[in-house]
């Protein structure tokens, strides 16, 4: 687990003003690391980039500059910077993105001699965020969703499964299915409706626009350097191939969902698209909002020794608070904000990402550099805290759903055309400047007309 | 779909002697790709291939020496041999590989003036398989497993679900989930039991090397150019998408997967390994062996017009025959054969493969060039076409499993270390010649120890 450094003192500022309004998500404590192009180059400039206040500090150019010559963050900016996406630095190890980090934070912050030669290039090396394009940061080959939330589990098993709504699997271990890494895309990507097929209540079976879509509030987490097939992580190794993390919506078309997923699990209800944010937050920018494992009720089943570590019991949960708004068609044409649907935190997660990822090795299955893994719905145990539609619309009194009513007077009992979902994260501990993830947005536009 | 032309005239022989035995695998009406070495050289050198006869035919020899300079298949070639992998031919489209088929054709077959030329340079464009080394033919990105064979389902349903032993959604749609694209290997390659965690029947639930190894006789398709995310596949448009065909092993571990399926289907009973045969045949080479699809029985739901075609309906389905053998440690070591546990064929499939691309791509799933998408399991109507253990073993009259007798007095309920599973598949049909897809070999290594 990343230790505490200096790259973490609170007192540090940057001469990059806007970074040190802490109402901001990328102060020079937080430095996540993405894929962006200028809007006015081509697609195939796309090139490693940190952000800084609401700036993009080009990698590249820094390296042009000599910046980082004859640093420990010269090898690692260079890995960053190979073949337009972030694996190569990924597969490194968090050894390389640590020495990068501080390279990184030695030319942002305010003071020092790389600082001053910095800024010095500033013209050269920061380009505004508002001319940034920001594309997927890896080549992401494989997408694993989980199941880690027990307030999400619990209130959908009560729908149907009342008298048993948890799986009796679900505290034994991290549940999971292999989702599709085709089709995840960056924040801001438009969303077309699935069709599909599903069943109508009276039974007949019918193909077209999916009617309950729906969104799915989720934490991402990239893989570092990964295991060879054959070869399980164990849980105190596992912290050394988590890279960093995104905000995941993992769109899901709960019609096609109900109908397809018996016997064989979720399919084309969550293969249309999955949108994450651009930045990704490095394990080690996280390290001051670690947290204890969650606290398991007593009789719940303590983990079998696979999953048990101690330090992973004492900080391998995180103190991340996730909020999920809705800007619909009507609310953007009136120039209203959008609406928040959802509040919640990662601590609530039953799981923690170390034994998702020694879970997800153990039978063998090799993880890989940029491999993307979702935690699933983190929805916590307030009402306020349910992470998705299909929680929210959820009348358990009468076990019948009922549309979310939204300040504007409008309401939503699954999204729309035209709608737009935003997610945001932020990362705050007394005595520590906080962090953010900035955005993960998506709208949905309509499905493609059939046949095609 | 692809018509026959010259290069599936029976009376085609080759000056490559081996290939006119008709028991062979590969004459010149085959010519499946895949990628290759020699034992003797490095792992990069790896590069494509085409089998006939004994003997590997070298792309990159035949392109060195000229020998399709200014042919319609030189440029195909070009793409086969590009970066170790069939990626760039199979995104050029099944125009370019017919044109590779044809060139080819012509350079190996008896007469005519290239095969002349062809012949005069056999020592430099001709490696013996024998010392061949055979690698994945493709980068695969994506894996996709479905299930489309209603005797495997029913029969394992019987077991679980006496009363409705077939899902409700089975007859609508072609069922399917994504699997693991990091763990497929080639033919050859040996397989570690996996470690998993899973529930005794008296409840314990532990973790340790699986139990109830099984394998799964599978047919596999890789996918040809694709589709862009959000923009779905007609299924009269399928065909042009379907690059070719392997046999695909799904080793399973029965007792995890029954611990871990609900709800979101199976995960790390899937994912330790999947074996493929390392040479592609190509749908040009099977269009002889094209057949009606699956006659559903009255009472049977149609399919709805999205999965409705009537050339797919005419000849979407294959008649091709599937086995699998098992060499136990024991047989090896005496030198006995492996002895066959099953032998079915394609055309029991439920859905044909254009269904299953066309209902995959439906939701605007972009699948991509060298995506893997399997049948799942192939069983047949009969008792000797159960195509994995796990019908093989189910006594349906007690609703028991009991081992499954080998001829030399050996059993097998599921399997054991050192046992090795071997898959070929054969397609005749009076008026052509057969062709053989080789074969699909895996042996199982004992577990890992634990703790890593």
């Amino acid at each position: 687990v990343a230790a505490l450094n200096a790259t973490h003192d609170p007192a540090r500022r940057s001469w990059v003003e806007s970074a040190n309004d802490q109402r901001g998500d990328f102060p020079v404590q937080n430095l996540p690391l993405g894929v962006f192009r200028r809007r006015s180059e081509p697609a195939s400039s796309a090139r490693a980039g940190v952000a800084i206040g609401d700036q993009v500090l080009d990698l590249a150019a820094c390296l042009d500059a000599g910046l980082l010559a004859g640093t420990p963050a010269e090898m690692p900016a260079r890995l960053a910077v190979t073949g337009g996406t972030l694996n190569a630095l990924m597969a490194a190890g968090n050894r390389a993105s640590s020495a990068l980090r501080a390279g990184i934070s030695e030319l942002m912050r305010e003071g020092g001699e790389a600082a001053a030669r910095a800024r010095a290039e500033a013209a050269r090396i920061l380009v505004p965020m508002s001319e940034a394009e920001l594309g997927l940061p890896a080549a992401i080959n494989a997408f694993t969703d989980f199941l880690t939330s027990i307030h999400h589990t619990e209130r959908g098993g009560r729908m149907t499964r009342p008298d048993s709504p948890v799986p009796q699997n679900f505290r034994h271990l991290p549940i999971a299915y292999n989702s599709r890494a085709s089709t995840v895309v960056p924040s801001g990507h438009a969303i077309r409706r699935p069709n599909g097929q599903r069943r109508r209540p009276e039974g007949e079976v019918v193909f077209g626009p999916c009617d309950h879509l729906d969104f799915e509030l989720e934490l991402g987490l990239f893989i570092g350097p990964g295991n060879a097939m054959g070869e399980p992580i164990a849980l105190r190794a596992a912290p050394e191939h988590i890279f960093g993390y995104c905000l995941v919506n993992d769109w899901s078309a709960r019609d096609i969902q109900r109908w397809e997923s018996h016997p064989l699990g979720p399919f084309l209800a969550k293969s249309a698209a999955t949108s994450i944010s651009p930045w990704i937050v490095t394990a080690e920018a996280m390290a001051p909002f670690r947290t204890a494992a969650f606290a398991r009720p007593a009789g719940d089943p303590a983990p079998l020794p696979y999953l048990t570590d101690p330090t992973d019991q004492d900080e391998g949960g995180m103190d991340l608070g996730l909020d999920a708004f809705i800007l619909t068609a009507h609310m953007r044409e009136r120039g209203e904000a959008p609406a928040r649907l959802t509040a919640t935190n990662f601590r609530h997660m039953y799981w923690t990402f170390a034994q998702m990822l020694t879970h997800h090795a153990s039978n063998g299955c090799a993880l890989r550099p940029g491999d993307l893994i979702a935690s699933g719905t983190t929805s916590g145990p307030t009402d306020e805290a349910r992470a998705c539609l299909s929680e929210l619309n959820l009348d358990l009194s009468t076990r019948s759903r009922r549309p979310v009513a939204l300040p504007n007077g409008e309401s939503r009992l699954w999204l729309e055309d035209g709608d737009e979902v935003i997610f945001r994260a932020r990362a705050e501990r007394r005595g520590f400047v906080p962090i953010g993830f900035g955005e993960c947005r998506g709208r949905v536009d309509p499905a493609p007309a059939w046949p095609v």
